[in-house]
C-alpha cells in the first residue's frame, strides 16, 4: 500500500544508467542559470523603499542612486566571476573555490553560508511570488502563508519526481518575464519623458527616523538582494555547450545587462511615480504591481506582468532545489554531512536534500508569515560572505599560480568590496535577523567538523590491516540459550534450531509460580530433546531481571564464547490476536537490545487460525 | 530512569509470598462491603426529583411513595441474596452464579453487565462526590470535570500501589457518614414534627410534561440507583470471619436497614422542605446539601456532612477498583478476556484491570461533563440485569438440587420483579443512554466469545501428543547468509559467527554501483574466511528487493533447511552518530520480520569512539 502511494506520487523507479547530462546552448542556458538572479528585480527596489520610507517621502528619491551603486557592485562581482569561469571550466562553486584556495575551514564557512542562502532563496522567492499574486487578487491575502507552503510542497514534489533543469521548461517563463518587463519599462519611460505619465509630487508619509548614514546603509544592504543568484552561472559552467568557458562568460554578461536595465528601470519608475511601499500603508500590493498598474491599469498586460513575476520567482526557488541537494551531496561525499544526503532516490534525485530544504523553507515561511520584508534581513549576509570568500579564493589562486596581468587586482578589490558589504549587512541588520544567520553559520561549521570527525574515526576503526595477505580468524564458540515459557508444540522448532546451532545448548525457564514447575520439568524430560533445563526463580514475577542476571553469569563463566538467545515467538493468524498475548517477549527483545555480545534469534511459530 | 519514576509512583516491588488475606469482623466488613450501596443515598433521592420536577411542583411529593417502593424491592433482593450467601460461602459473584446455573452464555451476559456497572459506579460516584464538594464551595463549579478526573487518577494510583481493602481505611469515613446522616435525619424529622422546621408550600416550577405513567416509571427507575452495590456482600463472603455465611447474612441485613432509613429519611425531608433539584434552577447544589443546609445552615456540621458524603463516594468508587480487576481476572482465567488481565504487577495487584477501568471511567466523566443526572440513565440497566440473572440462577439451582422449603419462590419472585425493573429501565431510558448499554453488553459478549475461540484454537495447535513417550525431532539443517555492505573490520565478527552456526554459509553483496564490485571481490578473497560470496545486481539501487528475491531462490532450492540471515550492525559510541548512518539495516530488519521461516541474527560491532 505504502508502495503504491509512493509510486503514484513520485512515479516509477528509474534505473541508474538513465542518469545523463544535457548540454545547453546560450539561449537556453540564460533562463536556466540567470532566472534566480533576474527574479530578484521583483523585490529589490521595494526593499530599498521599505527602509527609506521611515525617513519620509523625500528620502524615497535616494532609491535611484542606491540602485546605481548596487549595479556598480554587481558589475564588479560579474567581472570577478568571469575569472572564476576561466579558472574552473568544470564548475567553480564557492565551496570548491574556497576550499581549494583558502583551506577547508573557509570552504566550510562558504558552504554553510550558501546552504542558508539556498534555503532563504526558496522562502523569499516563494513569498515574493505569492505577493505578486496577492497584488493582483487582494482577496487571497488571508491565505498568504497557506499559498506559500503549497507552492513549496508542489516544487518539492516535482523535484522528488525528478524535474530536469531542462532549458525548455525555464525558457518560456523567463523570456516572458524579460520581455514583459522590458516593455513595461520602455512604455513607462517613454510616457514619462513625453509627459503623459507626469512626475508625482513627493509623497507625504509619516517620518519615524532621521535620514542618517545607518539608514542609508541599511537601504543599500536591502538593495543588494538584487545580486543574489549571480554566482549560478559560474557554478554551472560544465552544463554549457563547448567552448564552455566562453559561452558561460558571455551569458554572464548578458544576464548582468538585463538585470541592470530592469533594476534601474523599476527603481526610476517607482521614484518618478511616487510609489510608497504598501508595508507603510498597510496594503498588500508590491511596488512592481503599483508601477505596472500605474502605467497600464488593470489590463491584460498588467496581469501578464504579475503572472510572469510569479513564474520566474517559482523558477528561482526551483533552482535552489537543484543546488541545495547537490551541495549537500558534495559535503556528504567529503564526509561533512550525513551520508544520507548522498542517497540517490528511485527517481535519480538526492531525495533527502530536497526534503530537508523544503521543510526548512516551509518553517521559515510560516515563522515569518511569508512576508518578504521580514525575511530580507536574513538573506544577504550569507550571499555576500560567499561572494567575499569566492573572490578571496580567486585572489589567492592567482598569487599562488603567479598569473600574469591584473586579474588578481580584480579579485582582490572585489573581495574587499563585497567583504565590506558583508560587514554592512551584518551590522545594519544584526538584530533584524542577520545575527541569527551569523550564529547559524558558526553552528553549521561546528556540525560539519563534528560529523567529519565521527566518519574519520569510524573509518579508522573499520580499516582492515591491508598489508597482511589474509586474516584467519579463530573458531568462535557459541553458547545457545532457549527461553522456555512452557512446554508445547510452539517451542519444538526453537529446540531443533538451537541444537543445529551448537552442541552447547540449554533451556531456561522462569519460575513465577512454584506450583507449575514440576509439570514443566516432567514434560521437559519427554520433549526437551536432551537439552539441559535451567530453572530460574523469580520471586518478584519479573521475567527480565532473572534472565539478565543469568546471562551475566554465563558470560562470566564462558568469557570467550558468544551467547545466542533463541526466543520462541508466536505469530497469530489475525492481527488482533496479537493483543491477546502478553508483551513479555517484546520487552525481553528490547532489554536484550542493550546487551553487548548477545545475539538474539527469534524462531517464529505460525498459528494457522 | 523509567524504572525510578515507576518506583517513586508505585513503590517497591513486592514478592509473591506477601499476597495474604485478611479476615474481617462484621464491624469492619460493613464499611468494606456496604459503602458502595449506602453511598447511593447521596444521589438517589435527587435523581427521582430530577425526573418528577418536569411535571411540576405537585409531582415532587411522589418521591416519598416511589422511595418506599424502591425500599420494598431492596428487601426483596436482600432476602434473595441471603440465599446466595448460604449457597456460595466462598463468594457468589453474579458471574459465577449465572455461569454455574444458567450456562456460560448467561454468565457472560452477567459479566458484561457487571463490568459496565463497575465502570459507571466509578463515574457516578466520583461525579456525585465532586457535586458534594461544589455544593459546599460553589466557586469550584467550573473545575468540575478536572476535579473528577483528578480523583479518578488518585484512586487509580493508590490501587496500583496496592491499597488493601483494609477495614480501618474504610471504617472511619463510613461510620462518619452513617452517624452524620442519622443525626441529620433525626434532627430534621424532630424539628419538622415539633414545627420548628415548617412544611414548605408546594414549590412553583415550570411544567414541561404531563404526569403520566412513563414519567413515574422513569422516576422509579432513577430511584432504583439506590440499590446499586447490594450484591457486594454476597461477592465477598470469603473475607468474613467464620462462620462466614452467618456473619455475611447479618451484615447484609444491617446494611439494608441503614440504607432504608437514610434513603426514606432524605426523601421525606426533601419533600417536607420543598426542595427543587438545582438541575431545574440552574444551580450547582445537591439535594442532600440543600436539606442539610436547611436544617443546620452553613455550620461546621453541614460541612461535615458534605465531607462525609464525598468520602464515602470515593470509597464506593474504590470498591470498583478492587472488583473490576478481580472479575477481569476471573474472565481472563476462563479465557474470555485477554490474558494480560491476569498479570500481577510489582505490587501484587491486577494492574491492567486498574488502568483500563480508570481510563474508561475518565472518558465517561469527560463525555458526560461529570453530571450525575446525565450518567444515571446508563447506570441501572446493567445492575438490574445482573440482579435478575443472579436470582434466576439461584432459582434454577434450587430446582436442580430439589431444595426443600419455599426458598426457590423467593428467588423466582425476586428474579421476575428485578427482570421487570430491568425492562422498565431499558424502556424508559432507552434513548437517554440505556440503549447504548444494551448494545455494549451484546458487543462485549461477542468479544468474550471471539477471544475464547482464539485461545481454544491456539491451545489446540500447541498441544503436544501427550500419549507419546518422547518426541525425537530430526536434525535441522541451517543455511546461513551474511549480508555484506562492504569489506571492513566490522563484518569480521559476523563472518566468524556465521561459520560457527553452520558449514553452509555464504556472503551476499548488493551491487548498486558496478564500479566498486572488483574491489569488493578482491578484498573478499583475502578476508572472506573462505566463505563463498554471492553478488546481486541492483539496477534500481534498492537493497531490499534483490535480497528478498534471492531468499526466495534459496528457500526453493533448500526446502528443508532453515535460513538464518546474519546482519552485521554498527553500534556507534554516541547516540547522535546513529543519525549519520543509513537506515537500510533497519529497513531490512523490518522487511525480514514479515518473512516466514527466516531467522534474523544481528551481530553488533561496537565503535569505541
Amino acid at each position: 500500500m505504502a508502495f503504491s502511494v509512493r509510486r503514484f506520487l513520485f512515479g516509477k523507479p528509474l534505473p541508474t544508467w538513465r542518469a545523463a547530462h544535457e548540454r545547453l546552448p546560450k539561449i537556453l542556458a540564460l533562463p536556466v542559470f540567470a532566472s534566480d538572479a533576474m527574479s530578484s528585480v521583483a523585490y529589490a527596489t521595494q526593499e530599498i523603499l521599505v527602509v527609506l520610507v521611515a525617513a519620509g517621502g523625500y528620502a524615497l528619491r535616494l532609491s535611484v542612486p542606491i540602485s546605481l551603486v548596487v549595479i556598480g557592485l554587481l558589475w564588479m562581482v560579474i567581472t570577478s566571476y568571469r575569472r572564476t569561469i576561466q579558472a574552473y571550466p568544470r564548475g567553480g562553486g564557492t565551496y570548491i573555490v574556497s576550499k581549494d584556495n583558502l583551506g577547508v575551514g573557509w570552504g566550510l564557512i562558504a558552504a554553510a553560508s550558501i546552504l542558508i542562502d539556498y534555503t532563504l532563496t526558496v522562502a523569499v522567492s516563494i513569498s515574493a511570488g505569492v505577493a505578486a499574486i496577492i497584488s493582483a487578487f487582494p482577496d487571497l491575502a488571508p491565505e498568504k502563508v497557506l499559498l506559500a507552503v503549497m507552492f513549496i510542497a508542489m516544487i518539492a514534489l516535482a523535484n522528488l519526481r525528478g524535474v530536469k533543469e531542462s532549458g525548455a521548461l525555464f525558457a518560456i517563463p523567463t523570456y516572458l518575464f524579460i520581455i514583459s518587463f522590458v516593455v513595461m519599462i520602455g512604455v513607462g519611460v517613454t510616457r514619462a519623458l513625453s509627459g503623459s505619465l507626469p512626475a508625482a509630487p513627493t509623497p507625504i508619509v509619516e517620518t519615524t527616523h532621521a535620514l542618517g548614514l545607518v539608514l542609508i546603509l541599511r537601504a543599500f544592504a536591502s538593495g543588494c538582494t538584487a545580486m543574489t543568484g549571480t554566482e549560478a552561472v559560474a557554478d554551472g559552467v560544465a552544463a554549457f555547450k563547448p567552448p564552455e568557458a566562453k559561452n558561460a562568460a558571455t551569458t554572464l554578461v548578458l544576464m548582468g545587462t538585463i538585470l541592470s536595465v530592469l533594476f534601474i528601470g523599476i527603481s526610476w519608475l517607482a521614484f518618478h511615480m511616487g510609489v510608497v511601499p504598501s508595508e507603510h500603508t498597510g496594503g498588500h500590493e508590491t511596488v512592481v504591481s503599483m508601477v505596472a498598474r500605474g502605467i497600464f491599469g488593470r489590463t491584460w498586460f498588467y496581469f501578464t506582468i504579475q503572472g510572469a513575476t510569479m513564474a520566474i520567482l517559482v523558477l528561482a526557488a526551483n533552482t535552489s532545489f537543484a543546488d541545495f541537494p547537490r551541495l549537500s551531496y558534495f559535503l556528504s561525499r567529503d564526509r561533512f554531512m550525513p551520508r544520507q544526503f548522498g542517497n540517490i532516490g528511485d527517481r535519480l534525485v538526492f531525495s533527502n536534500g530536497i526534503i530537508v530544504l523544503s521543510l526548512m523553507a516551509a518553517v521559515l515561511v510560516i515563522a515569518f508569515k511569508a512576508e518578504v520584508s521580514k525575511l530580507i534581513p536574513l538573506y544577504a549576509v550569507g550571499v555576500f560572505l560567499a561572494f567575499t570568500l569566492s573572490q578571496a579564493g580567486m585572489f589567492v589562486r592567482s598569487r599562488r599560480l603567479k598569473e600574469k596581468g591584473l586579474g588578481w587586482l580584480v579579485s582582490l578589490v572585489g573581495s574587499i568590496l563585497t567583504g565590506i558589504v558583508t560587514i554592512i549587512q551584518a551590522y545594519t541588520k544584526f538584530w533584524g535577523g542577520a545575527g541569527i544567520v551569523v550564529v547559524l553559520i558558526l553552528l553549521l561549521v561546528i556540525m560539519f567538523r563534528k560529523i567529519n570527525q565521527h566518519y574519520m574515526q569510524m573509518a579508522e576503526q573499520l580499516r582492515l590491516p591491508l598489508d597482511q595477505d589474509t586474516i584467519e580468524l579463530p573458531e568462535m564458540r557459541n553458547t545457545v540459550i532457549v527461553l522456555v515459557s512452557g512446554i508445547h508444540n510452539g517451542i519444538l522448532p526453537a529446540l531443533q534450531y538451537a541444537k543445529s546451532l551448537s552442541p552447547d545448548c540449554r533451556g531456561v525457564y522462569i519460575e513465577t509460580e512454584a506450583e507449575s514447575t514440576p509439570l514443566v520439568t516432567e514434560r521437559w524430560e519427554k520433549y526437551g530433546q536432551g537439552i539441559p533445563l535451567v530453572i530460574l526463580e523469580s520471586p518478584y514475577r519479573s521475567v527480565i531481571q532473572p534472565i539478565m542476571k543469568y546471562l551475566n553469569e554465563v558470560k562470566e563463566e564462558r568469557a570467550r564464547h558468544i551467547v545466542t538467545v533463541v526466543l520462541p515467538e508466536f505469530v497469530p493468524a489475525k492481527w488482533w490476536h496479537q493483543i491477546l498475548h502478553g508483551q513479555s517477549g517484546l520487552q525481553l527483545k528490547y532489554a536484550l537490545l542493550f546487551r553487548r555480545d548477545i545475539v538474539v534469534a527469534n524462531i517464529r511459530y505460525y498459528l494457522e487460525k
